[in-house]
């Protein structure tokens, strides 16, 4: 049975990295001796063992013990072996660009369909997702793919944020970008705001979380989808 | 002698469709017979043919007249042939992919170099650098390259947005974006706000408008560029 989470956002305004999450990566990957972490995304450029020593840190609190994927001197067979994954967030053009390069993106998605437990925040959501094309981060560097996962039948887009009132400032609104993407793709889109997230358990998908999520689908109006509501069109 | 003008936006807040740009556009375009319009980058989806027309209406409150590169059987020798070239915004992605396949960001930059007046605006800008990899815009499409013109010998950020005070938000700020892309390549990024724009004369490059510009380089604590100022580095 499928068993993924694929959360918004790895960090709350005003709180610790991933405080909020313990609850759900206790359940998530109770009974997992060693969830491997997968931190090719690296934001602001933290190298990959910092990147780990942190997550570490924080699923140790839980009684969890974390390895790096980037350890690994065979990281396929590692995904192949592992009994649960988490991938952080930060740019999801690197994450994206890496796990093609090393062929580590079917491998993972093939595990994960047989149903080792999953956790996404940001980037790491990204790549659950049909493929990568909604995600908010430059291009600093170049993917041989912009495919990913598809653990679930759309895409997200995570730290999703409604316009800004007041704002004098004429770059695109995430809506803009979001109906832009779907000029070239019929392919829904789940806005994720900070605070919630996508669960799968086998074949059903919900919102959990503390707030809406915001759908959009091609050629109709957007509408909000309420925590604990099924995410099925 | 290049001439060349990149703007951070064509339109400014409470303002139309290109009319603070009016004075900068009557002097690059002055003696051109039609200046050849580049509407790949179709915002919000808008067709080549309506873009063209939105942006033939405000250039002939300038004298000037335009056509769209779409309505040439051979686009390719329509920039060789042509006088004078805008390419408008939207989304970068959508426009760097139809450059490069229909081979024309070549024949464009080499027409440009040559002395022929070029104006950018947002995505259209964004190709005067040396690379797309600092655009704000979704990857909404797969391009071949994220190479572009280079035309100045650095990367622009267009609509650069400071950080927002009091947003409870977790998402990237556009600095943060700027230096993770800079942890992958050693380019200087400008930082051009609302308002601003480059002027490039032969070899003198400075920032004009009415805001200044902040500039980015690895290794370097970020800094503001004054109007009038020289952009030398």
């Amino acid at each position: 049975m499928k068993n993924v989470v694929l959360a918004s956002t790895s960090t709350l305004h005003g709180d610790t990295y991933l405080s909020y999450l313990l609850p759900v990566i206790r359940e998530l990957f109770a009974g997992i001796p060693e969830v491997i972490f997968i931190p090719y995304a690296r934001p602001g450029g933290i190298s990959h063992d910092e990147y780990t020593e942190k997550v570490a840190a924080v699923f140790a609190t839980a009684g969890l013990q974390v390895r790096g994927l980037h350890t690994f001197d065979d990281p396929a067979e590692a995904i192949r072996n592992g009994a649960g994954f988490f991938t952080g967030g930060g740019n999801t053009f690197l994450l994206v660009k890496q796990l093609h390069e090393q062929e580590l993106m079917d491998v993972l998605r093939w595990e994960v369909e047989k149903g080792k437990p999953y956790l996404g925040t940001s980037a790491g959501s990204n790549i659950g997702g049909v493929n990568m094309q909604t995600t908010n981060d430059m291009p600093i560097v170049y993917p041989p793919s912009f495919q990913t996962m598809g653990l679930v039948p759309f895409n997200l887009n995570p730290h999703y944020l409604d316009p800004i009132p007041d704002l004098p400032h004429m770059g695109e609104t995430r809506e803009t970008r979001i109906r832009e993407f779907q000029e070239q793709q019929d392919l829904t889109v789940v806005g994720l705001r900070e605070g919630s997230w996508i669960r799968v358990k086998g074949a059903k998908i919900t919102l959990e979380g503390t707030v809406p999520a915001r759908i959009f689908q091609r050629g109709k109006a957007a509408y909000e989808l309420e925590v604990g509501e099924e995410i099925i069109f």
